[in-house]
């Protein structure tokens, strides 16, 4: 069994690459939810809901989120009815949102709603939020403080980050199954995403990080930076705005006190022998996944290191 | 100005008739909402609904409920996720219970919310749902209590109903405007709806009834049964269960306390000296309305009583 810590778009093609080397029921993947939020009245799970769709064989790899051949009839009648249109809900996407939401007034925890939902696809793998707790991942900008989702969706990343809050992170509680996962695993793998806002939430709730410390089993993460540039999105300004210089460097940094294997790309062995100084292994790897192949390669690559 | 109450599908025929002979300004709409129930932890209003998109010129005219052309990938998706799948709900339609929902959640009152969604399709009636207060029509089945859309959609009308039930309405005020326009009409037509589950609710609503009663303006029906049979749905069965014979006369007879003029189907002119005798006038047009002529002359007919 691997435990692995994830957010959405890059992890995701990992996770892809993972579910079919070594099959889906092999994974416990512990989401970031530090994405989440409401809008329309629905409860949304931005990460969540990429790995599901993508263990469920339903993304659309093409845009990297939501589902593929979705259609938008819905959203373009919330607009008219001057409901936010920012956030690109797809008709069958829609459907998640309204069932989750569903669950979640009825009683059920974020992990409940996810299993149900998980399982309504026929996805093998555990998924587990990082936890049932509120935790929301708040942008500092020279505006004031902004939701991710505003951030990154709605001002598409255009406004200066100078801050990285895990509002209420201190309060929450691991779900159920995350620290179980975390100890049982053969190996932790952290998938190449943003170490600021998708795997530092995850690593933000109290007992995740120290169970990670506390394992003998090899961690291992992949780098989200190539050559000083993220393989996608504001990785490098999210890092930039935790006072992290975005290089495989500083992702060692913000992993060294329980990284055993940095896996990084060609193009950044000049780094090595700085991260190798920290205690941290490093292997070349090519990380940069288009293709199926890429994915499933670099999931070959990782599962030879352990 | 003409004040209406009506329920969905046949009512929507002649709203439709009405607004274009008289122009969509000129109308007082106070719809039923004892049919409103919650699915999904949407707010689903059906035949406000109804009204709002024949007004706006998009409803389903073939189907009688929905948007035109309207497509069902969110629903396909709700029922994957094991939410209930009986009540069709389309993508388009849907934006409208999510915004209605969210409108209320936020502490709009429904009309406030239905005044907002109206305006948003270019609705220029004034469309009133009966109460703000939530009044609920069940149906009583050998089973015990269902809701009406239960009764309606889910069951398909197959179970036997023997009563009707218009929960809360005791406790009900009619919503703003309401009442005014009923006293400020210079005329209140009663829309060939279901008198047991579409006017029924609306009169139940303590001070609509009394409003009607005391007008001096003409307060005119047009019958839904047509020789002893619904023009559409069933109307006759619920007439029946509420006590009443499913024709002219027991029209007639169930809005004699206050009715001028009740407007049936030449078929049932065997009728018109019995309801005369109840002190109600009787007028002779051809009632069932298939094309939009059809609605335009009803229309015509109607107003050449004022």
């Amino acid at each position: 069994m691997l435990a692995i810590l994830t957010g959405g778009t890059g992890g995701a093609k990992l996770i892809d690459g993972l579910a079919c080397e070594t099959g889906p029921e092999q994974l416990a993947i512990v989401c970031n939810t530090g994405d989440d939020f409401v809008l329309h009245d629905l409860y949304i799970s931005p990460d969540l809901d990429t790995i599901a769709y993508t263990l469920a064989g339903v993304a659309d790899g093409e845009k990297g989120w939501g589902v593929r051949d979705d259609t938008f009839a819905a959203l373009e009648w919330l607009a008219k009815y001057g409901e936010e249109d920012w956030f690109k809900l797809g008709d069958r996407d829609l459907a998640r949102h309204i069932a989750r939401t569903h669950l979640l007034r009825g009683g059920a925890t974020l992990s409940q709603a996810t299993d149900r939902l998980s399982r309504a696809l026929g996805v093998g793998a555990k998924l587990l939020p990082m936890s049932d707790d509120r935790v929301e991942t708040r942008i500092g900008t020279p505006d004031g403080e902004i939701s991710f989702q505003e951030y990154f969706v709605k001002r598409r990343w255009a406004v200066e980050a100078n801050r990285v809050v895990y509002k209420d992170a201190e309060n929450s509680c691991p779900a159920p199954g995350v620290l179980e996962a975390l100890r049982a695993a053969c190996a932790i793998i952290l998938c190449p995403s943003n170490p600021a806002t998708s795997i530092g939430p995850i690593l933000a709730v109290p007992g995740i990080r120290a169970a990670i410390k506390e394992t003998r089993k090899p961690v291992i993460a992949v780098s989200p930076i190539i050559a000083g540039a993220p393989v996608s999105g504001p990785t490098d300004r999210l890092m930039r705005a935790t006072g992290v210089e975005p290089t495989a460097l500083g992702v060692a940094k913000g992993y060294a006190d329980f990284l055993d294997i940095l896996v990084l790309a060609p193009e950044d062995r000049n780094w090595r022998t700085r991260i190798e100084a920290l205690g941290v292994q490093t292997v070349e790897l090519p990380i940069r996944m288009n293709t199926l192949e890429d994915k499933r390669s670099l999931a070959r690559g990782l599962l030879a290191l352990l």
